[in-house]
């Protein structure tokens, strides 16, 4: 039997694929050259990705190519996508869960498509109301999961409970000597501000938190989601979306308005030189590669979905967090503690 | 007849109060040398008040005191404020709009408070279904109206009409030579992104936009607040409060991080000396303290909501938003704006 953790690779989705997604995984074998438990699947043109496998000499021993004719385009739109996709990269990267051995599935193509040939292919775990999209969001002292970031618009009470179990299960995954703090999203940290679905998950989730699967925090407002007490922030697509989408542009005007600060005046042009290593680490630490990667939560299997913009590094990241959740065993540890939220709804 | 801009301030609401808020009224002086067109009726205990007004040598031409001997704490809850904060200086500066010549009122005291009775006082405008709290928002060319901050937790399109219209009429008596550009937040771009409510207001303010009090631009991803593309960025207030506090938390966060950067090793301590200037204009670019100030829209007369904990050159900002916002016939504007969606509801 294979024990090793085998990662199903859509290697034609994203922009300059499959450049980027093959160096992602030489990096991927650079930075974990003592291991040997982890093999790719990969899908997409075969002759297009051995020329790449072969610019990285990567070793045979470490992937198997099943060549897919189509690729999903960016077009393509979930309504139509059942019909349209079969058999492209996208397709057979996620069926190989079901079809072959593959563990979990990466691709860097159409989000839309990806979500709903997954949920299609792979089934939606049986007590789970509704899969959710899960990032990394970083934080104080380290990171944070959030979801849902957009999968579902609407959301009920018992959808953020189950949000937080699995959000919780996927952080346990992810860092394994941290216990996991969940808190949902709210206007105020007062047990009586917010909406009613909010208030009604708020009382499931004290009730459930006393199976030990997770702290329960009870209410976080936006400005306390970098201050690493609560580790897992639950909240519906939409509103966690806005907030996401949000932080992401405030990052850039800030960063906009810094460069244009340090590169306005000559004494300040000097001073680049000087605060070079320093602002280099800044940057390092706020990479929005590193955390590139949304995890699909809730379906019989995994899925990972990098930015399709991400260049090889970010894809790397992204290879690096299926990893991860597999070695983590997220799928049993959802598992367990869906089992505690169950009879609680 | 009195021609002069009329402020009630309260004096006494915020920290360190009555000290800021009289240095502010300082700070708006000394800007204001060459103008004579404004007026304060001051709120709140008589002998403290003076004897600020003596340190910084405020001439008497400027100012009535209004002696209040109770304040609004910190404490007090919405549910028993109207019994509570009768004859305080929040109460009688609000209520100098009707009883005295006040224009606008400025209090830096409890919010939740401040907005009850404001709304019991003045009362809201008959077609306005909610009144809304607005705020400005830094953008890559200029500033943005953001609103609702946290008023409504539940809005449905025509909250969102209205806001639109009110915030409309705000930013042009802010922004007199500019035109607004109003866009709904929402997570995507496309017409068929989004909730229900969403879809229906983006139908409405499609049809009211044709009035040409402002134009319409349609949906609007978080990320993109930032682009000065639109200027009256409309959502609802459990939306709008997660958003705004998301982008505050991640402007410290990035400014915390960016500060430890600097500050870890020797040689970038040296650059700070050379970078001192260029981060100090960007400090002050992104300085909140500049963007001071909530807006209590919709009620029949103009509310001003300064932080608490700001300090002189904060509260200054919100007195000079407050003389912006009369000058600017701020109610007259949102008077017009309503009578062209009334139909359209």
């Amino acid at each position: 039997m294979d024990n090793r953790i085998i990662i199903a690779i859509d290697a034609m989705g994203g922009e300059n694929s499959p450049g980027k997604n093959i160096e992602g995984i030489s990096i991927f074998l650079k930075k974990n050259k003592k291991k040997k438990d982890f093999f790719f699947n990969l899908y997409g043109d075969e002759l297009l990705i051995k020329k790449e496998l072969n610019k990285h000499k990567i070793s045979g021993s470490f992937y198997k190519i099943f060549h897919s004719s189509t690729v999903v385009s960016d077009e393509e739109t979930p309504l139509t996508a059942i019909k349209n996709s079969k058999d492209s990269s996208m397709w057979n990267a996620i069926n190989s869960q079901i079809e072959l051995n593959s563990n979990i599935t990466l691709s860097a193509g159409n989000t839309g498509v990806l979500f709903v040939v997954s949920r299609m292919l792979l089934k939606t775990i049986e007590s789970v109301s509704k899969p959710a999209l899960a990032g990394l969001w970083p934080n104080k002292k380290k990171m944070n999961v959030v979801l849902d970031l957009g999968a579902n618009v609407d959301c009920d009470d018992n959808n953020l409970v189950d949000f937080s179990e699995m959000g919780a299960a996927l952080y346990k995954a992810l860092f394994p000597e941290d216990f996991p703090k969940v808190a949902l999203l709210n206007i105020g940290s007062e047990e009586i501000k917010g909406t009613e679905i909010l208030k009604k998950a708020h009382a499931k989730l004290k009730e459930i938190s006393k199976y030990g699967s997770f702290q329960f925090d009870g209410f976080i407002e936006g400005n306390k989601i970098y201050n690493g007490e609560s580790n897992v922030i639950v909240t519906d697509g939409f509103t966690g979306n806005i907030a996401l989408k949000t932080a992401e542009g405030t990052v850039k005007f800030i960063t906009d308005t810094l460069k244009a600060s340090l590169t306005k005046t000559l004494l300040s042009k000097f001073s680049i030189i000087f605060s070079y290593f320093a602002l280099k680490k800044f940057k390092s630490k706020l990479d929005p590669r590193k955390f590139n990667g949304a995890i699909f939560l809730g379906l019989k299997g995994p899925v990972v979905k990098s930015h399709g913009s991400t260049d090889a590094i970010g894809f790397y990241h992204s290879i690096d967090l299926c990893y991860r959740i597999v070695k983590g065993n997220l799928m049993d540890k959802i598992k367990k503690n869906l089992s505690h939220g169950r009879n609680k709804k």
